[in-house]
Order: C-alpha cells, then sequence, then structure tokens
C-alpha cells in the first residue's frame, strides 16, 4: 500500500472526524494510547470549571449543587454501553489494582470450600501482585498460576481471574469461551479490561448472547481517554451484588453514609464497592474523556482497529524484513486487541529513536516494542508514517545513538 | 469583643496575609475547611499547566519528562514536615481509608499473637468500617471498641488505632501519652491525621520528643486544601519500613515496576505502600495546595486557631445564651483541634440558615454544628461575623423556614 492509498482510506473512514476531539501535538503519532489516552479537547473546560467555578465558588456546597456525590455512578453509566453491562452493574472507583482486590475478595467469598485462585504467569504483573498479596492476606486461598487455564480449570477454583488483552503481545483471548468453561466447572470469572475497553467492543452481561461474566474491571487512563492516573472502574453482575461484599468497606459505600452509624451496613447494590472520597478532579476529567465516545459506532470503531492492525503489520512484513523483528501478535485481527508488538534485541533503543522521530510507542522488557492502534483518533496515513518512521529508523542505523542511553523510570 | 477589638487582632496577625493565597467567594464565611479546604489561587495554574502542557503537549513522556513517577513522594516531602516526619517516612496515595487497611493489615503481621485492633466508638465511623472490612476478611483478628481505649489496652492489643481531633466535637487526644501507653502493653499505634494535619502541629517522629508513632494516614483534602477527593498520605515510620509489607501490592510498590516481574518484590522503604497509578491531575492540585503552607510557622498557625476558637466560644456564651445551645467542644483550647463544635435539637435547620446567610459551617448528625476553623485564612472578624450570623438567625428565627427542608445527601 502506498501512503496515498492510506491517505484515501482516511477519507472513507467514518471515524475520521472524531480525531478533532482531541489535542495531538503536531509533528507526533501517538501509538501509546495503551498506556495513556490523549488530552480530549473538552477536558481542558471541564476540568476549569470544575476548579473554578464548582470547588472555588461552590465549596462544600457542590458535593450536593454539582452533583459530586453522584459523579463516580454517572461516570460508570458511560463505560457501562463501551462494555455490554447495566449501568446498574458498573461502578468508577479507586485503580485496577484495588478494585482487582475488592472483587477477588468478594469471589472468595462467594465460594467457600473452593481455594484457588487460577490465572496466567502472562496476566499483567499488578494484577498478579494483588493476587499474590491477595493470598499472602487472607491465608485461606492460594493462587495457581497455568500457562493455558482453561486446562487448569477444576472443581477446586474460585475464581479465574484474566486480562481480556495479553499486554505485551496484544492477543484478546476469547471472553467469552473461557467464562463458559470456568461457569462448567462452578467457577467465577474476574476479567481486567484495561487493554480492551474503548477500542474493543466487550459484551459482559448475561442478555441476548452476552458472555455471563460474573466480575470485571478496568482503566480510565489508556483507551478510555480519562487522564493519567485516572480512577478505575468495576463491574459486578446484578445476580452477585447482594451477596458480595468488599473488603475494603469505607464509608462512601455505606447504606447512609452521613448518618455515621458505627457499624458498617453495605449499600444496596454497585454503591458498596465505593470506598474512599472519590478524586473530584481525576474524575472529571474521565467524566469528560468518556464523552468522546459520543455517537462512536463500536462496531466500526473494532473494524478500524483491525484494519489499522493489519495494515502496520503488512507493512513492517514487507518494509522491514532483514532487520531481524520478529512479529508477537496474532496475525488473525480477530485475535488482536487494539495493539500490535513486535520483538528486537535492541527494542528499547529503537523505541527510543523512534520517539526522536516523533513516533510515540513504548518498550516493554525485555525486547517487545509496543504500539497501540487506538481507532479514535488515529487514521490510515499515521500507521504508514509511523512504519516509515521505522523503516529509516533502522536503515540509517539511528537506534544505535540510543543505545547507550540510561533507561529512564517509566518505560 | 467588639468587631473593631476582632478587625484589630486581624491587622496585628502575623499569618494575616497567607490568606491571599486562597479563592474565597465574596459574602461568604468560610467555616468548612474541615470538610473541603478553599481553593489555593496556586492550584488554578498548576493543573491547567499539567493538562495542557504535560498531558496534552508531553503525552505519556511527562511519566518522566515532568517527574509525575516521583510526584507522590515529592508531594509527601511537602507533608513530612507538617507531621513531624522524614521524608522517607510518608507517601501520598489512595484514600484515607485504603491507607488505614494497609497499614493496620501491616501492624497485624508485625504482631504475630496478638489478634486485637483496639479503637474507640467515636473514631471517625470510615475508620469502623475499614476495621470491620479487615477484621471480616483477615479472619485472624477482631476488632474491640472501647469509650476509654487507654483502659483496653492489654497484652492482647496488637494494634490502637484512633483518630487524632473526634470528627464530631474537635476533641484533640493525646497522642504522646496514648501512644506511650500503647507501646507499653507492647501495642503499635496508627493515628489518622484527617482533621489535625495541616491545623495542629503534630510530632509523630521518634527523634527530640517526638511521640514515636508507628503509622499514620491522614487526608488531603481538609486543612491541607487539596481538593475534592485529593489523595490521602500515610506514615510508616523508618524502623518498620522493611518488615511491614502492603497487602494491596500493585506494581507501583514494586521494587522495580517496570521489569514486569512475575513475583511481588516490595520496593524498599515507603515505596512499598503505593499501589496503582496515582491519579495525577488530583495530586498536583494537592502538591499546588501544599505549597500555600511554605513560610508559614506552624507555632503560630496554632496559637492563632486556638486564639479563634476561643474567640468563637466566647462570643457564642455570651451573645447566644438562651438559645439552646451546649457547646460540645472542649473549653481548654489546648485540647482542641481547630473546630468548634455546638449543639441544639434545631442543628440541620440552623446550619441550612447560617448557609443562607453565606456562613458555612456544616451539620453532624444528630444534633451537632460544626464550624472549622483554619487559621491559614480565617481571621477573627470573620469569627465575629460568623457569630453575628448566628445570633441574627437565631433571634430572627430564620431557621424555622429550613426546618421541613429535605436534607441533602451530603450533610
Amino acid at each position: 500500500m502506498t501512503r496515498d492509498e492510506a491517505l484515501r482510506l482516511d477519507e472513507a473512514d467514518p471515524l475520521a472526524s472524531f480525531g478533532d476531539r482531541f489535542v495531538l501535538p503536531t509533528g507526533v503519532i501517538y501509538l501509546d494510547g495503551n498506556s495513556l489516552g490523549p488530552l480530549p479537547r473538552a477536558t481542558i473546560d471541564r476540568v476549569s470549571r470544575v476548579i473554578e467555578d464548582e470547588w472555588g465558588h461552590g465549596l462544600i456546597r457542590s458535593w450536593n449543587e454539582h452533583g459530586w456525590i453522584e459523579l463516580p455512578r454517572r461516570v460508570a453509566a458511560k463505560i457501562a454501553p463501551l462494555i455490554g453491562a447495566r449501568e446498574s452493574e458498573v461502578m468508577v472507583a479507586d485503580s485496577t489494582s484495588i478494585n482487582l482486590y475488592k472483587l477477588l475478595a468478594s469471589a472468595l467469598d462467594l465460594q467457600p470450600g473452593r481455594r484457588k485462585i487460577l490465572s496466567s504467569p502472562r496476566n499483567f504483573p499488578s494484577d498478579l501482585y494483588m493476587m499474590q498479596g491477595i493470598a499472602r492476606t487472607l491465608g485461606s486461598c492460594e493462587l495457581v498460576l497455568a500457562e493455558d487455564p482453561a486446562a487448569a480449570l477444576d472443581d477446586g477454583v474460585a475464581v479465574l481471574a484474566l486480562t481480556h488483552v495479553d499486554f505485551k503481545t496484544g492477543e484478546l483471548f476469547d471472553l467469552a469461551g473461557l467464562t463458559a468453561a470456568a461457569h462448567a466447572v462452578g467457577a467465577l470469572v474476574l476479567w481486567d479490561l484495561a487493554h480492551s475497553a474503548g477500542a474493543v467492543p466487550v459484551d459482559l452481561g448475561a442478555s441476548g448472547g452476552g458472555a455471563g461474566v460474573d466480575f470485571a474491571v478496568g482503566c480510565g487512563y489508556k483507551f478510555l481517554n480519562g487522564g493519567p492516573g485516572a480512577p478505575a472502574f468495576l463491574y459486578v453482575a446484578e445476580r452477585h451484588q447482594e451477596r458480595a461484599q468488599s473488603p475494603l468497606s469505607g464509608w462512601l459505600g455505606h447504606a447512609e453514609p452521613f448518618a455515621f452509624e458505627t457499624s458498617y451496613r453495605p449499600a444496596p447494590g454497585i454503591g458498596r464497592f465505593v470506598c474512599g472520597t472519590p478524586p473530584i478532579l481525576s474524575l472529571a476529567a474521565l467524566d469528560a474523556g468518556l464523552d468522546a465516545f459520543e455517537g462512536v459506532d463500536l462496531g466500526a470503531l473494532r473494524a478500524k482497529s483491525m484494519a489499522l492492525g493489519d495494515l502496520f503489520l503488512d507493512l513492517a512484513d514487507e518494509r522491514c524484513a532483514g532487520h531481524g523483528f520478529r512479529v508477537v501478535s496474532p496475525r488473525d485481527a480477530s485475535r488482536r486487541g487494539s495493539q500490535v508488538s513486535l520483538a528486537h534485541p535492541e527494542g528499547y533503543a529503537i523505541v527510543q529513536a523512534l520517539i526522536a522521530r516523533g513516533v510515540i510507542g513504548d518498550f516493554r522488557a525485555p525486547d517487545v516494542l509496543r504500539f497501540g492502534l487506538a481507532p479514535l483518533y488515529l487514521g490510515y496515513a499515521d500507521v504508514w508514517d509511523a512504519v516509515e518512521a521505522l523503516v529509516r529508523v533502522m536503515e540509517g542505523r539511528e537506534w544505535e545513538r540510543e543505545q547507550h542511553r540510561r533507561r529512564a523510570p517509566v518505560t
């Protein structure tokens, strides 16, 4: 494909205009929206209004008058359609890791007599660390990691906990199939949607062909564009809500927080999974970020995401042959999230050289170059230009001058 | 005291100029800084820069280039001198409630053979709820509530966990004395500084007459003026840091988060108590809020806080007699935090009538009118005017028209 052909695809792209909803610096092709989504234009005014009018002028009154107290629920209602959930099944709170702890403990509670948390060594490390923490502190459970979790399912498994998209390779796991397999042995499932929500349509729910997932968590700052460290979300299927109980039973999850009772009584429904007071500035930014999805057809979003990935891999095959890359993402777009990953022994230096050329991807140890392809603001010509930059970095051996660079704290 | 005398105290007040560091709406006397501190002027530009320049232009690079990854530690370093701690003993993360869970679990770990968490029924309810949650999930401990915790100390107590200032009455507990009493029976202590840090100087540390406190948590959005739901802080005495371990062992508390290892290895020192990715916008606001303490003499701050409280109570005695108020705060300023509380059967309606007059305090069920007196931006004439408003509300029976108002969600 030529660059002109890529430009023609952009002209015909029904999602092309959505890119205007984001601030993207000129001269930058941003392939790291799976780490940190870019700034939605509307966020600037929204947060400024929250600070100057709501906080500055409204002060404490804004909890009621500007509806801060309901904001976690209102933001969650914007996430629900992206993941195939009812509004009453989603809540925004804390971080992905902390929400995972809440829901794993809840799942274990619902499964007396079963001790195992089953996951994969390829799961996102923070998820594994939280599972290790819960196994260490609760004592009543153990963590089992299996390369092939489906094969390790048995009637001792309390909960199967996996991430929908492999953070390194971009492999998209079979959410419905693995959920059904877990349910067949009486296990519950917990999916981390950090690398899918907002780019890959998810159907968690039980109705109309949905997967009937029990629990899920996900991230606000990747494809949801909520800003650095934005609050995370959690999902609890309605059928579990009255029995599931958060171990982190803070006051805003109480049935009547402002009654200041001495004993905890969980709020009805999903509200019990809120813990402390939410960070309103960051939460308002997430709220504004989610508005960028208004009017977006999720089917078209997925189709474009797959096409961008195919284009990247085809161009890399054609133009980077002989430079020592290995494609680590699935070739089949239907088995891939919204990223493509290549491996190369000089991966870190190559990513730095690409950044010097304005193409921002990221590196994952030991050797993975990771390129997020967010279909909401990236076009086909962007992908073409990114591969062109990669070709020049390799042909000009530009990575050699990055080789001895000290690795930055965040890589 | 007349209003003119109050104005003369303001003229002589060495802290008077610090009020300019805050945006306070005209016509409002803000006596709720112990619920939500007002907007520091510098916060407006700071957050706007973080959004537009650091996030918008810098994108993912800002984790390194604008030092986001170090921001929790840098903000913590500004809190350390307010609470008598070393910089290496303080971290900013999550919410007060979640930090309490981390440190209680850590304390229990350090006390094998001791099962009891000892607290008071007057502790802030969220703290009690978190203790109930930890007792329920860990199974290995029990929560004991005692009206007189000092009398309930014995060698079965693993940790004594109290809040430094009673949220309803404003009573300031004897942090050093209770810490020593707990240590005498081998118990550890955990103090919640939500209602003291930033208004009452605290000396947690072990050196030079400090209390030698083991653990502490506190709030960023009250007297620290970090904005609604600002991230909270935690303190772990250096002597415990290598053995204490967070149950919420997320990736940013790992020794090498970006090595993406499969197993959790805690970071050395206080860094292990970070869990997930921090909400940078809210964290930057807290950072800017703390700058309002630059150049503030903490002794002068405390002296003014005590004087403002004495003035409020004296004026209320003198001018509100016969209206059915009962003072529930200690009369002795040295036993009081930075608030005064009155009880009245019509408390809710009276607070609403005061708000209608521009005097913002808050109500705590069942009958407490609570007035926060933040010495950084309040003056003596503000207190005089607040009591004047209270006199008019009572003499004009203005509260009667608020009596049938439906209570707002946040009271």
